[in-house]
């Protein structure tokens, strides 16, 4: 049976979340078959020669926004499709997505997963899986559709803290983190204090101060610090995993430290705009400040990014995701919208107005291996880590994600070896995504990958800069719980939440 | 001039917040009006032999409810009045008072204060001033109503974070704060998640785990926690002094002494309670336990007490006020209001429906001098600083009150000297509050104030155990802003709340 | 020639330091050769069913003392030597230990390590290399010999802030780490204060306080934390990789957590006792205290045990050694040393002259697997983490130990399925090595290693108890430099050492 | 008797280290007699108006090197001999001085007071005590002549944890420590690692890295956090008060403040040029940085000095005095040494051989006030308590020193009122000192001292810049113990330091 293999992956050093492996990978039916050095050659088998090359598993981006309804309320139209979004994850490493099924407000999670499916199982070219948003955790929904949906193989929720339409108060975070507790989902939360950003929003708009960068001023870092300390003290009262979301400010990043130095089953995450950029890139002139809002903000302090790349080093952040949010720039319905809801055409905008979010699922792998690994701020087993196996484990889809093991997925990155590697320069007109703009434009690389392979095909080639994969082709992926380490009952047996 | 003093306080030890100095006090016209060893005896002048006994400042309790409307929603009458609750405060060597005249919902901070007036003005034995608890913070309570009464010497707010008839949300705090910022007015913050508690407590008695110390399991320590880190967030941003009150969960302790650190404007006040009980008092027989049911409630560790004595030695807390909130218990509106409304009438009782809340105002002073002085936890001066002289200068009453010195109000405790201290057993039948109990019965003193002086008269003779004097005496207090350090405006330029 | 293997692993769990893979392992010549699911039945290979066990890789314990001379100053005679020392280490499951080639002061590095061999080389049975103990950091011995040493594989050094005849002063520690830093050597360091514990014992001695446990007194959870907090800024100072061995005081680890947290590249290690055991073991009847007398010593507080496995699960420890320094309690010339230079024959003994040390490389495995895996403590990859890959990486013999994976040396324990696992209770009658006692009797582990296999051959059997392997089987390891994430060149450029 | 006083301050605003009172200051035979508003003329009394400027305690600079023998063991002679440090502190405002009497290796600690004596008596113009700088802790200089001198009114000692003639190792330390326990004695401790130093010296020079501001490079922060946290560590295990002298690092800053939150018995004192001054002054052109060479050195973050000022406003530090070590700079025995034991006269200077020290005890108390107080950084009872009040009750001379209050030595500094306040430029020439330049030259100040007035007698007048006193006028003030709160006793019974 070991000789009827597919494809040979040759002369690769393969990744883990621990390892480094000089062998080669034999795949069949879509599967890691074997690992072993010298594997021989075989009939009708293909290979490719990594040279000597890292081998990482196929990204698994835990955190896009793609073809969302109602996106967070604000009117925006994604400005990604699930063809083109999920393309553009390929071109960049990422084999795995996992987007959002939103909740309407009264509404039913099961009519938002089954809608949602419509949108992305025809179009998407790779694998997927979607978190529920849950606006309004009724009885009904948390207690008959939540566990009919786990069944189904969805095993995470998001609940926000801020948006209108969004927000759950604590109350009813606690009803969510009470059904996450017994039917075992991993809760995802958006961190940042409603009360005070409508706020400062109103207080800044009455005093005129309503240029993009102002957004930043809405949202200082206390207003994610306060509200990712009391998500934190809901979750240790639930005693039931949370992920913090797109964490970026360094308070928040120390007080997950030191809730995870004692235990807590606190995941974090953050994401390739907060390591990269900074809040000055909303105060470039004209509108185009509004191309990098989105929220949490870009922090003001250039320091605080190595504060962000302290916590990717030190094992603080569980997954680095895009939170991919693609609007368009200079499109009607796009991230202009500020300015078209501004009757009076101030060239000042109006930053409550701009939708939130910038695109990043192409950029996201290569960013963190070019300027993290490249650069020796992190080892490759942490990439892994990062990029790949966390988000696998967290979410419920390891080990047929999220590794290179005999059994796994044979989804694939590989990168150049050193001695091909070239310059690789950031410009939206060679990304795969809908969105008119990259706030990476500019940026140059390291390396870029030189195949994505999904399921042991190639579906990218670096040196065409050529997606090869079909519409539809991408599979449903139904998870389980998480596998990382849990929670671990920490309360008096006097009182335990059930 | 000087020939005619109407009374002097020899041969003490007068302490003040920083100094201890053996000297006479020469009193005229109800104020220090010389400070000097060796005042020649004058013609028809008092003299009170302090016999090298310590002398110091009258207590000023500045949390107490008597008499208050409608307290905290819970339909609890408050056993006292203001003849009884202010009685009690003098025998206890407390002589200002400052109690809280309530806003009912929809109503005015004005018609509170006149209200309140009514109740008290005839009626105090000692002076005294108001707090006003806001509970609906629209713009003409906060900015017409509210400087007003600012003008009229009211120059402090409590809010509350919990209680269903009380409490604000973070956007009207942020208006209180705002307002506060603006006339100088100092903010209490009560710091307790409702919903956390609501959630707690619905879940507890779904259980069925009714009995008086699970007011304790509804409230575990992450529930001050949180809310005291959110409270110090708003205060933060809007760079205006906060007082936390009734701080008992070192959690607590530790986020206030952080930002006292970096020079926040935050204060904390601890109570008697925290320091001297602990939750093993709400697990007593039968219903006993709900006489020690207050919010936050006494915490289970015995040790934390400790980390109470700490905050009071290491200069985190600011006061230590009674939070004297009588109810009685053998009484139809008292404290067995539980097992009333529980129609049942399960011997576990009802924890729910237990008002919060314990008298203090008299044992205040007596166990902050034996348990903190006597017992060398802390210095005389610590002991003046958080029982008289910081509560007068946060709340603006310096110097007229809170010291001895020359030119304040002559309000004096005199004690004992060493070879005349007996041990003092509390007793509920000794006390001078209305209230059928004292949560403190059978503590053992070391020593109890041997006159208790208010504007150079003896109001209190500790040999007697007697209160001399009549409703109607105590004169209410104007007061002006905090005269501690305050806010840094530590906001950059860019933004300041405003 | 993938069909001609030694050893089929089949139907194993194998455990890595990330990840979990159902498979089967393909040994030849003592490699790991292939691992994949069903290889297919090969003539003249043998096979052992894992029956759905874990499989995890042979233990690599890096801290051991087995015949080393003069150990600690102390005239202590190891109980075991090559042969019995690594016959106990395989029948623990751990197929490579790192043991101690000490300098004398004055002598030579190289002789050091020429006199180890002999006695190491023709008895050990398991695989082995050594670190350098260095007493005496002259230029000669940093600039001269370590060079050469470490092209011989020697790529560690162990240094002593205690122990009269060990100790280093800081500015010997500061040119120990800057040849650490030129030849990319990984330092350990045993940090405690030798002042404070000789002002202490001095101090207890001439009162009279002379019982075992009385070591303890002598060495206060401060005495780890001064030393640990000095040995970290020598590190920051020099940049360069240290690793901080036997942690047992909670504010050592506190220390070490902030240190990693600033991505210092500061290792620390821990040991079974500090994690099981406590305090009272030393203050047990009669002189039976002595037999866990080590250094640092077992702490008091109960709760500090807790505190240990949670810096084990939270990635604070690096590596989990046995610290095995093995000295006979009923032999004349072991523990009851302390008794025979007492001439009173005192029968509270004489702490002073008990040697340090316990024994430990058969229980290390078993203990963390059980006590850590089983009892949900730590995940499998945190146990394969501490027990095998972290010290192959730091200690640089990664990957050929430490890991399971194609071209690692094929050690491998296999444990036994949920279905067949019965209580283990440890006893020294059932113990390969030669001391006399263990600290662990009693203890009732859920599992213990069914087969320990070194480089494709099962060197011992749990079914019977019985040690497979030859005296001089064992292979000395050359290592290289730590592939741990290391030293961050933090430095500003205007200063770096060099 | 009240009519007979020699001097009345009028119109004043007495501040304490607690309070501010406005009235006048009734002064006889030296002392404050009486304090009171309104005090009536008498005949034969002067008077001075304070016209309604703050009044404050006279300085107390408890750090002076003055006419020291050895100073350091660098050579440097004291520019300064007892008549001009005196008359300098005079014209700055301070009225008491606490200079070191240096024990000299194997000498006498009896011998060096005398010695002083000799110096000091005859010349002081302001009141003086002396530390013992302790450099040999022998058992005969602990318990025979220690106890002796602290009957003659010394009860505090200096030690040093670097310099080759004068640091103590911890052992020593210990000893010290256990002599200050028994006896009563404050310890002062100089905390920079030894080692460290000796070490990045030796290694600069090699390299030749010699200008004076390498003297930073060589004692970074992490030299004085490492001594400080050893320190630390030794009080709390002899649970006896120490002062940690001239703080300078945030990481230092950050240990005191952890300790004084758990109540161990740690003062520390900073320094104006700490607070004032950053590293860049080391670095200006030519020689002109050796002026500001100093241990600690100028720490080179400028944010350093904000966290001085945060440390000075929330309490951290106890005392803030001079450290007034005045060496000239164009003199050959003075600042330029460095350039003289140069013999190639390298212009860049040998920063090893610069004298250590700043000339600083006239301007510390105006720097403070103007830089503390008027600007807003600290209130004026803050003020009181670090530039009077702490230092004497720390080292015993309250309340003779440090207050104002009835029977107090009446030294008091009279404040300009705010109408009269004009900008103070600091200039070498018109201070008092014998050094030829000022660190803090060109410095504008808002207030200067009008009167400084010396146990009822004004010994400088701001309007002439005259010092009116005359050599042999200062008396030797007779020192008790620490008055401040002090050690707990937190030792379990079973071993307590004795």
């Amino acid at each position: 049976m070991l000789l009827n293999l597919d494809l040979i992956v040759r002369n690769g050093v393969v990744v883990t979340a621990s390892d480094q492996i000089s062998c080669d990978i034999g795949i069949k039916d879509g599967k890691v078959k074997i690992l072993a050095a010298g594997i021989p050659p075989q009939e009708g088998c293909k290979e490719i020669d990594a040279e000597g090359a890292f081998v990482t598993p196929g990204g698994v981006d835990s955190h896009v926004h793609i073809a969302q309804s109602a996106a967070k309320g604000l009117g925006a139209r994604s400005a990604d499709d699930w063809t083109s979004g999920t393309r553009s994850a390929l071109a960049g490493g990422t084999t795995t997505v996992i987007a959002f099924a939103v909740q309407a407000r009264g509404a039913s999670l099961t009519d938002a997963v089954t809608e949602y499916h419509k949108k992305s199982d025809k179009y998407s070219v790779c694998d997927y899986s979607y978190h529920l948003i849950v606006t309004d955790p009724n009885d009904v929904q948390m207690h008959t559709e939540l566990p009919k949906l786990v069944k189904e193989g969805i095993s995470s929720m998001k609940i926000y803290m801020t948006y209108a339409n969004l927000k759950l108060n604590d109350g009813e975070i606690l009803n969510v983190l009470m059904a996450a507790r017994k039917y075992r989902v991993t809760t995802m939360v958006h961190c940042e204090n409603a009360d005070i950003i409508d706020w400062m929003t109103n207080n800044l708009h009455e005093r005129g101060m309503t240029e993009p960068w102002h957004h930043g001023t809405s949202r200082p870092p206390i207003v994610e610090a306060e509200a990712t300390h009391r998500a934190l003290a809901l979750a240790e009262l639930m005693d039931t995993p949370m992920l913090i979301v797109h964490v970026s400010a360094p308070e928040a990043v120390n007080i997950i430290r030191r809730a995870q130095t004692r235990l807590l089953p606190i995941y974090a995450e953050t994401c390739p705009h907060y390591a990269i950029l900074d809040g000055s890139e909303m105060r470039k002139d004209g509108f185009e400040g509004a191309k990098c809002v989105c929220a949490p903000p870009l922090r003001d302090d250039p320091k605080d990014k190595e504060r962000i790349w302290e916590g990717l080093a030190n094992g603080t952040f569980t997954v680095f995701s895009s939170d991919h949010a693609p609007t368009c720039f200079d499109d009607d319905r796009g991230k202009k919208l500020g300015m078209i809801n501004n009757p009076t055409k101030n060239p000042r905008g109006n930053f409550r107005t701009i939708p939130n979010g910038l695109p990043g699922v192409e950029t996201r792998t290569p960013l963190l291996w070019s300027e993290g690994v490249l650069k020796g701020r992190i080892s490759p087993q942490r990439f892994v880590e990062l990029n790949s196996t966390n988000a696998a484990k967290l979410y419920g889809i390891y080990p047929q994600k999220g590794t290179i093991q005999p059994g796994s997925d044979a989804d694939l990155v590989i990168w150049r070896p050193d001695h091909k590697r070239v310059p690789h320069k950031i410009e939206n007109s060679k990304l795969h995504h809908a969105c008119d703009y990259t706030p990476f434009e500019g940026v140059v690389l390291e390396d870029w990958p030189r195949y994505t392979i999904l399921r042991g095909k190639v579906v990218y080639n670096g040196k065409t800069n050529e997606v090869l994969a079909q519409p539809g082709s991408g599979n449903f992926l139904q998870r389980g719980p998480s596998t990382l380490p849990g929670p671990r009952n920490q309360w008096p047996s006097e009182w335990r939440p059930e």
